[in-house]
């Protein structure tokens, strides 16, 4: 029932003959319907993108399927996922979790299927495989590109809207293929995507190019706000709720707004504070360079992610998440360790 | 001896089979030896790394290539370049010129080879055709991706050295794939210049994840000073030499800088005014969204560039230059006209 893969990382390389690859997960669709797709907590280009485009490939093949509704789907991405949210008595056979490391990601409406997923795809090093079958390969940059592999394996080619929403998926888990993670693969997938259909140059401008007033101004405010520890390698800032006002700024505004603390010449760690919901509610972002663990960081307080990118929540007021991670950090600095 | 290329545009597409293909560079070439490669003024990652790259790539036939010595090469782009200026006393036989839309963009060393261009290779749309031999493509991104073929037609590979320089050639010019002018062939050969060793993810590091505090700090001013006319269609933002010495800036800190005030919400045409030398002497960047045409508004006054980015000189203080371009834009503005 469960067939796993596994690398060197603890998961999962699709050149392991064993595991389910993007050809076993088109002939698992093939052979089933009525699925639904579930998307992680704070939905990001990749998670949303990912799940349309597969709803939406699976549609073309006559397939039933939705995704199910992400009550924290912003504005940004909400007209390229709205045409697939299941309906209230929609009653799915399958249930399908994309770029979704752990149950503890999902959000609370997702709850009632923790325990049933039959297919988990995803690119997260963390994932706790915890579906029936679990196709991942953490090589990939986006759970998109895993996607539009099993996509080309069902149908061999996918539509302008599919490409569309892939590229999405693509381009912002890789701030538009300028991360670490961005691998010759993604490049190439997201070059087919383009001549699928995907409009690259009107995503891009509204992905990367634009920013609201609000934007501008709270980027303002954390370049101002910068403090810089340990020589000049930890640049820590902090966004209050106070600061969200008077800039202006929505959650839509805040899309990747971690990468500008890790952005800083001669700095390998990162990290951004964010005040959410209370004054005891910080979440926390971390941006590493190599040889720096931000997922290592982030596990130490519960969280975790990629080694270039994570994050973790601390029910602490920001000054005391600043101490708390100012304390901890020597052991991460420290390479000998 | 004249074989040229034209398209639509008035240049130049690659499928007219009476026009010099990459092919038939990469036979040219071959048929010649001891090469002196001709980048432009305020030289960009992607005259420096195309001239580089081709440098290398003949090198690694057999060829004697240098580049000529471009004394306003910024520390960013030198390291990569520094390895083929021609010596002083290097008498050349054949004068390329890499993404030089006209003999008015040489350097003042370049100077005395105005007449005799043997081979121009170029992207530019208003390219003048001054070469011998012109190898011009206005659908390419950036000229790295026609110094790739041309260097995979001439030896059917290229070594991780050339793969580094095309990789900032197409990278910067295309702002890591997000501009406007990025197709699926940008992306496709960036895929194979990673394969060929490319490293892409150290490159994007530098050139666009990476911002020194005078950076930050000028990015803050200009978001600060942005100025917003036509129903914020246009935002208009200057740099002065003061603000550049209170920042902290130099001249390494400001690439790209004018895709900022192109990047605000609803902005049509963003406009950068610096000053430069003298307070006479300003250096205007027009970024502009489809329609607007970036190209049409500089070559009103005597510059030029692509239809979304372009440039011009504008002799008079930097108010002058603002109410100059203020008068003249709703012509630009006006669709119909």
């Amino acid at each position: 029932m469960s067939a796993n893969i596994t690398t060197s990382e603890a998961i999962v390389s699709l050149s392991d003959p064993s595991g389910v690859s993007p050809k076993h997960c088109a002939v698992w669709l093939a052979e089933r319907n009525n699925f639904l797709i579930i998307s992680h907590r704070r939905p990001d280009g990749d998670t949303l993108g990912s799940a349309a485009a597969l709803a939406q490939g699976l549609r073309e093949t006559g397939k039933t399927a939705f995704v199910l509704f992400n009550p924290e789907v912003t504005p940004r991405y909400a007209p390229f996922v709205g045409d697939y949210w299941a309906p209230d008595d929609y009653k799915p056979e399958n249930i399908i979790a994309v770029d979704t490391a752990s149950v503890d990601l999902f959000t609370d409406n997702a709850g009632v299927y923790k325990n049933s997923v039959s297919l988990g795809i995803d690119h997260h090093t963390s994932n706790s495989l915890y579906a029936g079958v679990n196709c991942i390969d953490a090589g990939r940059a986006a759970c998109g590109e895993i996607i539009f592999d099993i996509l080309m394996a069902l149908s061999g080619a996918v539509s302008s809207e599919t490409a569309e929403r892939l590229y999405i998926a693509l381009s912002t888990d890789t701030g538009c293929f300028s991360f670490g993670n961005t691998t010759a693969n993604t490049l190439s997938v997201a070059a087919r995507l383009i001549e699928y259909g995907a409009p690259n140059r009107v995503l891009n401008k509204m992905l990367f190019r634009t920013k609201t007033r609000g934007r501008i101004k709270i980027e303002g405010m954390l370049a101002s706000g910068l403090e810089f520890h340990y020589d000049g390698k930890v640049a820590i800032t902090a966004i209050t709720r106070e600061m969200m006002e008077a800039a202006g700024a929505c959650e839509d505004d805040m899309d990747d707004i971690a990468v500008i603390a890790g952005s800083v010449k001669g700095v390998g760690i990162g990290i951004t504070i964010r005040e959410m919901s209370s004054a005891n509610d910080c979440k926390v972002s971390v941006r590493t360079m190599l040889p720096y663990n931000a997922h290592a960081i982030c596990l130490h307080f519960g969280g975790g992610g990629h080694k270039m990118a994570a994050g973790c929540t601390i029910e602490k007021p920001i000054d005391e998440v600043k101490t708390g991670l100012l304390e901890v950090l020597p052991d991460y600095l420290n390479l000998n360790s």
